[in-house]
């Protein structure tokens, strides 16, 4: 029997997922990195139009301090070229849960979703920096499309749509 | 009066968009890069789940030749460190029709919409050999992620999908 469960998320979950965000945060010593808290997780996930979909593993019941200890966020994004996408924006398991093959049991239900849901591709963005992410991820398969074709990420943020709206 | 309406797209807008969208490859010296047709284009923004969201700039009736002259296509992401963003696909105004503002103002409803929607940011991907675009967009305060912060975007395509699913 397998160690855990992964699962659509419920709103009831979004608690949890904070509380991974917020580990994940201090992991990579941003502790005041995000946010994002567990009404707005609700509200922009479980009401009228979603933002987010959200699978959780869960530790099956059995063992000692059951509970959601991974998480993986994503959304659809769309090309005129080539369709539907699945983009993944968070994928995190917790420190102490690692090993499990949890991380790998979440990437596969994103190809699952992915597929089932007519895409033609899976898209994230990490930092290069990271490189023992980069190289983990390269080893998989992964292209790098900034690096391959050149496609950079801008942005445009608050104050300047604010602006822009005003002119 | 003003020459031209922004409005959201219907899905009777489809073929349209799908001229657009051509015009818009044959420019770019890539005819056969767009791979959605209109019945795609019907399906995936206009049934159950949305994958897309679309703006039109139409002529206004008086005018010879009216009909729709641009569009704006994008998207909602999520970031569970900032929340809410909208994300531009395309913004295009035919050729002949330039110079009048018709860009501005797809650009402005954007704006709007990411600002109604509660969005923190606009965001979009351009290929940074388009020296022209990137210097234009950057006059206007957008922000290159890639340069400043090292943000890479990363891709797996539909066959690797297939082989972690059946891993």
């Amino acid at each position: 029997m397998s160690l855990f469960l992964i699962r659509p998320a419920t709103k009831d979950d979004c608690k949890d997922i904070v509380r991974l965000i917020k580990e994940m945060a201090e992991n990579k010593r941003m502790p005041n990195g995000p946010r994002v808290d567990e009404e707005a997780l609700q509200k922009d996930g479980f009401e009228k139009k979603p933002f987010y979909y959200c699978f959780v593993a869960e530790l099956n019941k059995e063992e000692l301090n059951s509970g959601i200890v991974g998480y993986v966020l994503y959304f659809f994004s769309y090309s005129t070229w080539e369709g539907r996408s699945i983009d993944v924006q968070d994928l995190y398991v917790s420190l102490q849960y690692r090993g499990r093959g949890i991380g790998s049991a979440l990437q596969k239900r994103m190809a699952q979703e992915g597929i089932q849901n007519g895409c033609c591709r899976l898209n994230f963005t990490m930092l290069k920096q990271d490189m023992s992410s980069v190289q983990f991820y390269k080893e998989q398969g992964v292209i790098d499309l900034t690096e391959t074709e050149g496609w950079d990420i801008f942005c445009l943020k608050k104050d300047d749509l604010f602006r822009l709206v005003e002119k």
